[in-house]
C-alpha cells in the first residue's frame, strides 16, 4: 500500500527527525550517517532529495538491528544535548520531535495493521491483545450546538507556551450556523443496516469521487470487514464486529454516504471543536492498550466519545486558518503544504497516544483513506 | 485530454439534456433514439449507464451529420413544446437546459482550444481571429474589503424567481476576515518575473500536491506558453504575449505558489462574491469575440474585471452551503455530488456567454485543471 | 486499440512512402511539407523522429481533405517521375511501394472493421456488403507431407528479377520431419466445439502466456463472435455465423489452444511453405468483394485453402533466414527489425490483395494480436 | 522486480515441490499446511490457485524461522519416504525435484543480487567474496562448425536412463548450415567498446524491441555495470571490471545488437549444442564460488567456456522439439507452456550448480531479461 510505510522506516525516521532538526542545529555537528538522510527523509523538500515513499516496503537494508543500533546512537547523543542547557530554539525543536514521534507512533499501528491484513494468510499482530469491553446499545440523541460568532483555533506555538501544531492557529472567529451534533458515534449496527440495504449500491448515495472509488476499489464494506458483516480484521487478528462500537475504517467518501443516507450530515470542524473545547481530554486512546474502538460507556449527556475511539471526519477541507504562518526553515513544511485536497479529522482514536490530543488538534486525509482508525459523528442543521 | 469532449459530443450532449429531461417529462414520450440515451449522458447515474468520458474522442460514429440532424429533431420537438402552455415544472427545466447550454458552450472552446493544441501542426482554430486591444501597464492597487459577518449566495431557484444553480444558495450569513484585494488580475509580465526567477523550481512556493504535479507534467510556465515565455497558443494561433493582459491557463496549483511568492493570498470565494455583488456583469466575454483575456480597461476605483477575462481561482474548497439542498431527481446531480476535492473559481472569462455570469455564481474545478481560461486574483491580510 | 491506425494514417503514409524513398532520392527534391514526414512516418528510425502510434487516432488536423489533396500531389509527382526514364535504383522502389501499399490496404480494411467494432453503437462499414456463398460441411482429411531436405525460401531480390521481400530469402534448404497437414481450414463449427467444451476455461490447453491473456482480457471466444456464439461483426454489420467457413480473427494463442485441444498441432512456415509450393496463387482475396472467409469450395485433394480466405499461424517464431541481408538504407527496417517475439502467418486472406501473395510470403504478428483475419490449418506428426 | 523472488519463497518452494509432487502422491498423505500450498506454488495451475509473483516480495509472514520449520519439516518426512521402497514413479518425482531445487539455487541467487542492487546503499551480499584471477586478453579465433544433418537433443527420461527435462527430448536430427563459432565468450572490454562507440545511441543496431526497451528502461551498458564503465555490482558490492572476462547481465537484446554491430550473429542453438556434445561438462560453477565470469583459462583449441561463466543467448526461439510430449499430470506446465516469446540459452553460468548442466540442457527467458548471469559467444555464416 503506497501510503503505508513498514515499521522499520517509522523507527528510523523518528530519529532521523531528531538528528536533522535537534543534533544538526550545531553546524559543527557530523552525522552520524549521510545516507540515512536520505532514506529516512519523509517529505522534506528542503532537507534534500529522498527515497520515495512507495519504495520503502522493499528497503531489506539497513536491517532492523542496524536500525535500532542507529536508533540507540541518536538517543545516546540526545541524551548528551538534554543534559546541557538547550539554546530555545532547540528545546522547542526537541518538544516538536516528540510530538513527531507520537503522530508516527499511530502510524505505525495502523500500517501494520495493514501490512498483517495484505498477508495472505492474514495472522493477527498481536494473539494475546485483550477484547474490549462491549457496551450496551444506547440511543442516538442530540446535542443542540451554539450557533454565531465562536472562537476556535490554538495561540501560535512556540511563542505561546502551550505546544499546538502550526496548522491550529490563529486563534481565531468562525460563525457557526444553527445545528446539533450526535451524543455518540455511528456504530457498526447503524453501518451495517446501511450495508445491507444496498448502501454500496446506489449512487445516489454518493459524492461522484466517492462512487468512482466504490467502483474502481470494489468496495462493499468498510475495510477489514468480511464478506458476511460479522467479523473484522483487528490487531488481534479475526474478531466479532461489536455492534454498539464504533464503526470505524471508514474513508471519507462512506462517512459522507452514511451520513446522506442517514438524513444527516457530517459535523464542520469548528462545529466539533466548540463542542469539545474544555471537555477533558479522556477516551479510549492506545495507552489503554485495546487498540481498537469501543461503545460509549460514560452516561454523561452532552456529546461523547469525542476523545479516542475513532477519528471523526468532518465536512471540512483541510485549510490554512486567516492568518496562518508555517514555522519557519524546513519545518515550514511539517503541515502547510498539504493544504489542499484533504479533508479534516478530529478527536484522536483507539491509536494516539494519550497525551497527543486536544480541542484544537487537526488530522487530515485524502477522502478515499481508509485505512487509520477513520469514523464519523452524526450532524444535522437546526431551523 | 481525458477531461475534454469532443465538439460533436457538447452538441449532442446539449440537446440530450432537453430531450432527456424537458421532452421526457410527458411519459408519453418516444425518444428519438435510446441509443443516444446512453452515448450522450455525461454523468447522471440516475438516467442509467453511459459512454466514458476518456472514449469519446473515439466516437466516429455518429458522424457529425447524424449529430446536426439529432440536434435539429430535438429542436424541432422543443419548438412545438414551447408553443404549447408549459407545466411550471417543465419551463423550469427548460430554463435550466438553457443555462447548461451556456456552459458547454464555454467548454466546447476550451476543449477546442485543447484538441487543436494537441495536434502535432498546432493549427489555429481561426486563422481570423481579431487581436484583442492592448492596454497601459498599470499598477496593482490594493481595495480594502469588508469584514465582519456579510450576506452571501443566492434565493432558491425556482421557489425565488431568478435563476440561480442549486449551488449557489440557499443566501446565508459568512465572516469575513480583515482583508485586501487586488484592483485587477495578475498579468502576464507578472507570473513571467516568476517564471524566470525559479518559481517552477523551487518546492518551497508550492502546495506539497501541486510540486508533485509540477514534476510529473513537466510543467514550466502556463498551459500554452512557447519554451520561450514570448508566445502563447490561442484559439488563433500562436500569438505574441501581450504583458499587461491577465495570466491564464493555470491551474490552482500555480495560482497558489504564485501568491505565496508575491507575499499574497488567493482571496475567498466569499470575499471575491461580497466584493462583486452589485457590479455590473460586464467585462470581456465571449460575445465580444475576442476569445482571449485582456488588459484592464477601465480607469475605474476599486475591484475591476470581476467578471469576463479569466476564471478567478479562490481559497475555497468546493463545498456545500449550510443547509444546501440539491435538485430533486435526477437534476439533483447537477452540482452537488462533486462537492469535494475541488476548487471554487468566481467571475467568469472571455469564454463565457455574457449573460450566464453573476455574483453569487460558482464553478468548480480540480487544483491541477488548466485548460480552462483561470487566472488569478490577489488577496491579503489586514491586521 | 494502440496497434490501429485510422484510415487517414494509411492514405497519408502510403504516399510518404512514395515521397520519401522515390521521390527525394533526388537530392534536389523539396518535399511537399516537412511536417508530413514527421506525421506519417510510421517506424524509420533511420528516417527521423515521429508521431507516436497510439496517438494516430487523435490527428484531427490535417483533415482528411488535406490527406487527399497532398495524396493527389505526390501522385502527380509520381506520375512525372514515372514517365521519364527510371535509374533502377528508384524503379525498384516504386515497385517496393507498391507491394508496401498493398500491405496497408489489408491494415485499413482490418483496422476500420476494428474501429467500427470500437463505436458503441457497432454500425457496418458497408452495409451493402455482399454475404459470400455458403459451402456444404467437409469433412477433415490428412495429406501427407515430403519428409526430409527441401528448399525453401526466394531468391534475393531485386538481384533476381521476381519480386520478394527481403524476409523471404535467400532460398535455403531446411529439413521436414515427418508429418501431415489438413486439407481445409478449421472451421466455425470446430472452433465453437472447443469455446463449448469449456476452451476459455481449461489452463491446461493453453500456452502460459496465452492463459495469461485470456484472463487479462477475458477472452470467451473469437474476436468479433456475439457471447450466443452464433453471429459475428464482419464488415457488414452483424452476420449469422456460417459453421462451415473458416474461424478466424484468433490470437496465435487461441489457434495453438485448439490445435492441442484437438490432439494435433500448428503447422511449421516451411512445412506449410513447402505444400504451397506450385500451387496456384487462387483464392478468396479482397478482389472478390467478400471481405469475409468462406467454405473451401473446391473438391481437389490435397491442401486447399492454402491462399486467401484466412491467414494462417504457423508454430514458427519470426526469424532470419541463414545468411540473411536487409535491404540497404532505411529500407533496411522494413522487415528485419521485427524479428523477435513474433509468429509467422502464410497465406493471406480475404483482406490480401490478389496479385499480393506467393508461397514464400512471410507475414508476422505478435501471439496476443487477432484483430487480423487470422485463423488456422491443422498439422501433425507421423511416426 | 516482478520477475524476481525472495528467498525465503525459494526455499519454501523447494520444499513445496517436494510436498505436493512427493510426498502427496500417497492418496493418505495429510499436509502439514494447506495454506502454504496457496503461497508457494509458482505456476502450476492444475494444482491450483496461487500467490500472485509480484506480490511474493510483501510476505513478511510467514517469516523466515517458520519457512525453514516448515522446510526441515517437510525433510524429515522426505528422509522417511527415502527409507523405504520408492514406487519407480515416486523416484523419478524425487530426481526431479532435485534438479528443480538446482534451479531455484541459481535463481536466488540472482535474485539477491538484485535485491541487493535495490537497495539505495547498494551493500553487498558477502563483504568476504574471493576475487576471481584475472585472465590475459586471449585473440578471439573462430572455430569452423560442421554443417549437415546433425542429431541433438537427449533421449525421454524416464523411459532412457539418464535425466533430462522435457523440452530436451526426443532426440532428432536438425540441420546444420555452414558457419563458424567464436572460441570464446564476449569480454567486458569488447562490449565495452560498442557502449563507447556509441552502442546504446544508434538505433540501427537493434530488434525494433530492443531499441524500445533501450528507451523505455534508459539502457546505457549492461545490469550492474557503473556509468563510468569501469566498476560493476556483484555479489562481492562494488567490483573493477575485469576487461578480459566475460561481459554478462546482458539481456537478449543487446546481445544481438552487440553481434550485429560487430559484424557476427549469434549461434543458433543447435549450433552450439552440435559443438558441446562431448566436451566435458567443466567450468566456473557456482561451486568455484567465485559467483562470477572469469576470463577463459584454458588453452585448448577449439571452442572454450561452453560450460559455466554466463549463458549464452542463442538465436533460436524457444520452441518443442518435433514429437515433444510433456509430462504427464501437474509436471506437465514445467517446460512445455512456456514455449513462446522467448529466447533459449545454453551452457550455464558462474551461479548453476555443477552438476546441473548436459549439452542437451534448454535455459529460455525473455528476450529483456537481464538479470541473469547472461552473455554472448559470437558466430557466423560460412560462404
Amino acid at each position: 500500500m503506497p501510503d503505508a510505510s513498514p515499521a522499520k522506516w517509522h523507527l528510523a525516521h523518528s530519529s532521523w527527525f531528531f538528528e536533522q532538526f535537534a543534533l544538526a542545529s550545531d553546524p559543527a555537528y557530523v552525522p552520524l550517517d549521510a545516507d540515512w538522510t536520505y532514506l529516512f527523509n519523509s517529505y522534506y523538500d528542503t532537507v534534500g532529495a529522498r527515497h520515495a515513499r512507495p519504495h520503502r516496503g522493499l528497503l531489506s537494508r539497513p536491517t532492523l538491528a542496524q536500525v535500532l543500533a542507529h536508533r540507540a546512537a541518536v538517543d545516546a547523543r540526545m541524551d548528551r544535548l538534554l543534559c546541557a542547557a538547550l539554546p530555545p530554539r532547540v528545546a522547542q525543536v526537541v518538544q516538536l520531535g516528540l510530538h513527531h514521534e507520537q503522530q508516527h507512533q499511530e502510524l505505525l499501528l495502523t500500517d501494520i495493521k495493514h501490512a498483517y491484513w495484505s498477508q495472505p494468510l492474514r495472522p493477527a499482530w498481536r494473539e494475546d491483545l485483550p477484547h474490549p469491553p462491549r457496551a450496551e446499545p444506547q440511543p442516538l440523541r442530540w446535542c443542540e450546538g451554539d450557533q454565531g460568532i465562536v472562537e476556535v483555533g490554538a495561540a501560535p506555538w512556540p511563542a505561546g507556551e502551550a505546544f499546538a501544531f502550526d496548522n491550529e492557529s490563529p486563534r481565531h472567529r468562525v460563525l457557526l450556523s444553527p445545528h446539533a451534533l450526535a451524543d455518540r458515534l455511528v456504530t457498526n449496527a447503524e453501518y451495517r443496516a446501511f450495508v445491507e440495504r444496498g448502501g454500496y449500491r446506489e449512487p445516489g448515495h454518493w459524492l461522484s469521487a466517492g462512487w468512482a472509488s466504490v467502483q474502481a476499489q470494489g468496495w462493499r464494506a468498510p475495510l477489514y470487514w468480511d464478506d458476511d458483516l460479522a467479523r473484522e480484521f483487528t490487531l488481534g487478528g479475526w474478531r466479532d464486529i461489536d455492534p454498539h462500537a464504533p464503526v470505524c475504517h471508514l474513508s471519507y467518501f462512506e462517512a459522507d454516504a452514511f451520513a446522506r443516507w442517514a438524513g444527516a450530515r457530517l459535523p464542520t470542524e469548528f462545529e466539533w471543536e466548540h463542542a469539545a473545547a474544555g471537555v477533558p481530554v479522556a477516551g479510549n486512546f492506545a495507552d489503554a492498550g485495546w487498540m481498537h474502538p469501543m461503545g460509549a460507556m460514560s452516561r454523561a449527556t452532552g456529546p461523547r466519545q469525542l476523545f479516542g475511539d475513532a477519528w471523526e471526519w468532518t465536512s471540512s477541507a483541510y485549510a490554512p486558518y486567516p492568518g496562518f504562518r508555517a514555522m519557519p526553515g524546513a519545518l515550514g513544511e511539517y503541515n502547510g503544504k498539504f493544504m489542499c485536497g484533504q479533508q479534516v479529522l478530529r478527536g484522536g482514536s483507539c491509536a494516539s497516544a494519550a497525551g497527543h490530543l486536544r480541542a484544537s488538534y487537526r488530522n487530515f486525509f485524502h477522502a478515499a483513506d481508509r485505512w487509520q482508525f477513520s469514523g464519523l459523528r452524526l450532524a444535522k442543521d437546526r431551523p
